[in-house]
This record gives C-alpha cells, structure tokens and sequence, in this order.
C-alpha cells in the first residue's frame, strides 16, 4: 500500500461550554478537546492529538476556536464537516475545515484572540440565553466602567489579574483593544490581546464592575496593574458570560 | 382579619420550552403552568388557577406568553417579579407583572398571537443557539415560499393544517400576516392571527418547505386548504424552532 501524504487539518469550532470542564482533556470530567479527538479518531480510525489555540475554561464558550491535527486520512475538507458534525453532540459544532501548511501551529501562531464577555444589567433575569450571560441585578454605570479602558489597553504585566501564576512564569501580555457596547439590558466587553493568562479575561471583568459600582476608581486600575497581586484586582466574573469569539492569524 | 381584595395578575413569561412537556398540565411530565402555579404556590401560600393566553407544545419556546391568575396577596407586582423569579428554575423567567381589571382573561381577551419559527438553513449547524432552530442543511428556495403566502393570508378554515381535529371543531381562524426575513443563513417565518389550531403553525411551516424544495407549487396552497384533509399539507416541522413571541389584547 503507498503512503499517503501526512496532511494538517485545521477546524474552526463553535461550543456551548455549559457542559464541560473547559476546553483541554482532564481527568474525570468531559472535554471538549477529548470529545472532537474521539470523533475523529472514530471517522479516520486513528487517534490523533488535537492542539486548540485556547485553553477556554469550564463553562466557557466559543464561536470560534481554533484547533488543528496531523492525518493521513484522505478525507476531503467537507467530507470532515458532515461527518465530524454527525458524530458530535449538537453543542459542539464545527464551523469550517481548511486544509493548512504543515507547519500551522494553531496555538503558537495565534496573533490575537478576541473574547467577549456578556452581561445582562436588569432587575430581571431572561430564559433563552441563560447560558451566555452574567446577571447582574444592581445598578451599575456603564461610563464609569468605559474610563478605566484606557489603563488596561497596551503592554503590561497583566499578573494581578490572572489567577495561580507561578513566580516564574511571564505575565507580560499586550491588550489591543477594549470596547463596551449596549444593546437594550446587555452590555458587551470585547477584548482583543495577544493572549491573555488564566482567569484574565473575566478578572477584568469582575475588577470593571467593582469600578460600576463606585467601589473602586477607574484609574485604580493603574495601581492594581503594578501591584502585581491578584487579591488588589477584583472577582473572577462568571464563566458562562465568556466567549472565545475568534483568533486571528 | 379583614378580608383583601381578590386581584387579577397578569404575568408575562419567557421559557426555554426544552425540558417540558408544553404549557399545559399533563400527568407524569413537567409543564411550565405546572411550575409557575407551584412557584407562586410557595409566595402566596395559595394554589392559583393560572390561565395561559397559548397552550405551546412541548418544546415550543415563548418570548411572551401571557398568563392571569386571582389572588388576595398584597404583594406589589415588583415583589411578585423578584419572588417568582427566585423560585423558578432558569429557564423560565416572569419578564413581567402587572394588576389587572378584574375581567381580563388572558386567554379570551388575546387579539391575535405572533409566532416566529426559524429555520437554519446550512449544510453546517451552529451550537450555541441549538435548540431554538430547525436545521434544514439542504437547499431551498426563499423565493418559492414567499409566493405561497398570499395563499395562506386571511381568513380560512384550516382544518388541513391541524393535527387532531374533531368533526366538530370549528377551524376558521384568520392569518393576518406572514413573513419571511432572513440573516445570514437563518430564515424567521413570523406569523401574527386571531388564533391558531393544534400544530398549525408548525405544519404551515413544514408545508412551506414542501414548496422550497420544488415538491409542490405556491398556488397548491389554496387546494389544500379547500381539501380540509390534514393529509394534504406538509409534515409539521419540529416543536425547537417555534416561538410564541407576542400575545396583542
């Protein structure tokens, strides 16, 4: 039998991560990484490792994540999208199948990555999109949250904002940008960075609402940043209001 | 103790119709009057008779439903609001509270409802929003359906349309307006009547996609509904897509 060509396979995911431990396989609990790799390996017949641009968080979503894997399987780009999506539960969905360069490495060469974070800002809560939103029943102001922007976007060390770094570990990330939209009760936080350590994206969140509440000033945000002590920045807001909207390339 | 006036409240809802069995009580499965009557059980310390303007199928949503109930609590309808909202699961949530005359039945008063169905319309499915479309990953034509609607406008007996009519029924009901909208690949059928027989909207929406695929022509609309015979129209399309968006008084 000839060998046939190692070929890299890169997938564009969308997941409802109600349901898992987060995105990386880990013991005793479902992932998402975990559940892909298995119906893969069930359509090629070949466990492969499957390397996802971000490590999302229990209960964390995505629209748009990014993984990729080596095959030998000759299966065309959209012979892998009916059958993936028909081996898969329904809140995992693959979006798009590229056929990429060998050396594509969807994690290391990720230029930026885009989240949003999601709040509903009303006295009453909703039922259809429960999942994706955290309910925030208090009063809040939305401008003084939009002052404090300015003091997180650019190069710094991001250390007081990510939860169990080690000493070691470099915690230097850049933020491109930050926006705060409304639209009717909902309030969105996008944010694009280089990357963003563990619990990054929804500390800033939780430090942005204690600044909605007046408990803390927008510019603190400068002091909490050169501290470099997670207990100077605010909560980890919820999980479920997090989505990993795209990586950019 | 002085006896209090019996008030009339009107309560309008948003659910997740996923895990019930429909509106309506029924032995051995969970349906959403069922939970809301136990919930406002446990505020008032009185079991309500709560009248819902629409008996939505099992897995039908609702953005508005409408229901009215009479009770000699004193609580305001804030009061209500955060109480029921707190003693229901979430996915069900009370959008609002209002007192009412005396004589509003929220049933009988209704004007005329509007529903919305979606329709995914991809060879690829999406995650996140799931349960709240049908998916329909072959081609249609848009353009096919619209010229049917004219058909099914006014008023008609639209016996062909119900599932388990009786003899006696009387099945005229009058559609005000259909429409069809569409982003990106989703396609909402928004319909607003006076009323709406057992599955009429979803087999309206099963036999508008006969007519997408080219299996039957616009105008057969018409004989099908002169024929009166259920077997005529199309097969009624998935509970998940349907949604009771607004109840007009």
């Amino acid at each position: 039998m000839a060998t046939t060509k190692l070929r890299n396979i890169k997938l564009t995911i969308e997941y409802d991560g109600t349901n898992y431990c987060g995105w990386q396989i880990q013991k005793n609990a479902k992932a998402v990484q975990e559940v892909i790799t298995e119906a893969i390996a069930k359509i090629t017949g070949h466990k492969i490792t499957l390397c996802g641009a971000s490590r999302t968080d229990s209960g964390v979503h995505a629209k748009g994540q990014i993984a990729n894997f080596r095959t030998h399987s000759r299966m065309t780009p959209y012979q892998f999208i009916k059958a993936l999506n028909s081996n898969l539960p329904n809140d995992i969905a693959i979006r798009a199948v590229k056929e990429v360069s060998k050396s594509f490495n969807s994690m290391y060469d990720a230029k930026s990555k885009d989240y949003r974070y999601t709040i509903l800002n009303s006295p009453i809560p909703t039922a259809l999109d429960r999942n994706f939103y955290y309910f925030v029943p208090y009063k809040i102001s939305i401008s003084r949250m939009k002052k404090a922007l300015k003091y997180l976007v650019g190069r710094h060390d991001f250390r007081a904002f990510a939860t169990r770094s080690s000493a070691k570990e470099n915690c230097i990330r850049k933020i491109y940008s930050i926006k705060i939209t409304t639209k009717n009760d909902y309030i969105y936080i996008d944010i694009k960075g280089n990357g963003f350590l563990y619990n990054m994206v929804r500390t800033i969140v939780g430090t942005l609402l204690l600044i909605a509440q007046g408990k803390i000033k927008p510019e603190d945000i400068r002091a909490i940043i050169e501290s470099r002590e997670r207990k100077k920045a605010g909560p980890t807001a919820p999980a479920k209001g997090l989505c990993l909207l795209r990586v950019n390339y």
